[in-house]
């Protein structure tokens, strides 16, 4: 499935959807057609667990015949948002996390050359977290030097608490686009929530696509081009620590929760890494995209 | 007012009540008993804004005589919970914002020995809260340093984005305890995270005192004792970045929500700064206070 969370109009609430050919069907009222009670947010029915994720396949399978008639809108007439606009707690950020990344890093930035023995865990606040072609804001008065990173985003389906390696992904629900936009001078005493963390720094999108669609989240191109031209690409066969890993590793410190999301780290090819460095201004567009997933595009606008 | 979330039986909700002479007075069915309908949780009340507060203050002030009978519960026939069990976003942790903090950092752990010419922004995921007496526990396989810091929490009340220093302290709903557990070891590429999120590493509460009754907040006593014996003991008048600071800076960085948390740093006196170092171990029990505000006790338990 390919799961959204849309709007007709700038009135209406935000509500669940999943994409089927050229529509978004609503999830809430797809349920109502067959007498099923269904959630219409994103959050309630990661939280419903596999019986109601089943339901909801079992409905798109069936098609345009099985469908209530005013579940059924046209993909062009909604506008998507983040697939989970506000979510409930962190979003997780794993830094450091492709070899090549490590390397750059080092040379442009204040991180150490050796490869981390263990996943560098850092968070970004909810408030970060924009939909599709939302704007990223440009704040002059805190940033010269806002950076670009695309990386694959797994959503946490299950409750893992000290899950091993080996059931790690029977806790993610699906997968989808996450930019962790970086202002590398916000740094503070090497903590980064204000480099990382600011309002609009966390593009999430266009889609979650649930696991079973994924198979193998190690073996994912993905790519980031500003104003057309390619910075970022690479596979996330690259990832130091597996996705995996990193749930594992992750629910052995804190609790994970239906809906928390993992950003697990990005290739090379960041601004700050360039030689000369670069970096985003108002103005710039930048675009980005997971294979199997999607592709993301953002203005980057004067905050 | 004194806000607290309470239950009264293990199988019975939490809900939002406020302290008076030994009593708890249901919130909601305070509202109930005089035609008025209020929230029965803390996040909802802090969100329907100032006045709902002032509403439920006069509600208060009424007395026993005004009081719907079934809103009046006796204290002792309560359970505290955090006064907020679940944030929904981060709670901010601000990092060396003592003075005397700063220095003992800079010689046990790897901390610079400048003072920060900003406040040092980090979060804890909501999953770390705790209520009143619930166990801290200590997991083994992660930490042999397991650390305390007594802190004020400052609880927001209205959304702040990029609010003058003037205008801060009217974002502030109120004030509250945390406990910034720590463990030292589990630091992670500098990243503090994993060190201070870990599931219990934020005992919250044991109620909120409003703004109004706190008066000034950089005059408050604050204490911790291990095992009785007293570890920290200052003032908040030895902040560096006063509440008024933090809330300017964060919110000019970060959107500050209703219901948010800022636990604003800890004094001197911590384990790691201790010659030798003393750390927190199973059976060990944890006090401590803010004037004006209240007390927690939290004992040590094996994870």
């Amino acid at each position: 499935m390919k799961l959204v969370t849309y709007r007709r109009t700038v009135e209406d609430e935000a509500r669940l959807g999943a994409l089927a050919e050229g529509v978004v069907l609503d999830v809430e009222r797809l349920g109502y057609g067959v007498g099923l009670e269904l959630p219409n947010r994103m959050l309630d029915f990661i939280a419903a667990g596999p019986a109601a994720w089943e339901a909801v396949r079992r409905l798109i399978e069936e098609g345009l015949v099985g469908w209530a008639i005013d579940a059924v809108i046209p993909a062009a007439n909604v506008t998507l948002l983040a697939p989970i606009p506000r979510p409930t707690k962190n979003v997780f950020g794993i830094g450091l996390n492709y070899v090549e990344h490590v390397e750059e890093s080092a040379r442009s930035l204040d991180t150490s050359i050796d490869l981390p023995k263990e996943p560098v865990i850092f968070s970004k606040p909810p408030t970060a977290v924009i939909g599709p072609n939302d704007p990223i804001r440009h704040n002059a008065a805190l940033t010269q030097q806002l950076d670009w990173e695309v990386e694959l985003a797994a959503i946490i389906g299950t409750t893992a608490r000290s899950v091993s390696k080996e059931n790690a992904l029977d806790h993610v629900f699906g997968y989808s686009v996450m930019v962790d936009v970086s202002a590398r001078d916000c740094r503070r005493a090497g903590q980064w929530i204000v480099s990382k963390g600011q309002d609009t720094f966390a593009p999430f999108g266009p889609v979650i696509v649930t696991a079973d669609e994924i198979g193998d989240p190690q073996n994912l191109d993905l790519w980031l081009t500003i104003n057309g031209e390619e910075k970022q690409r690479s596979n996330t066969k690259h990832m130091l620590f597996k996705v995996d890993h990193l749930v594992s590793d992750i629910s052995s410190c804190m609790t994970l929760e239906p809906g928390d999301i993992i950003a697990t780290g990005t290739p090379s090819g960041v601004g700050a890494g360039r030689d000369p460095q670069e970096f985003m201004w108002p103005g710039d567009v930048l675009e980005c995209g997971v294979e199997k997933i999607g592709t993301l595009r953002h203005p980057v606008v004067k905050a």
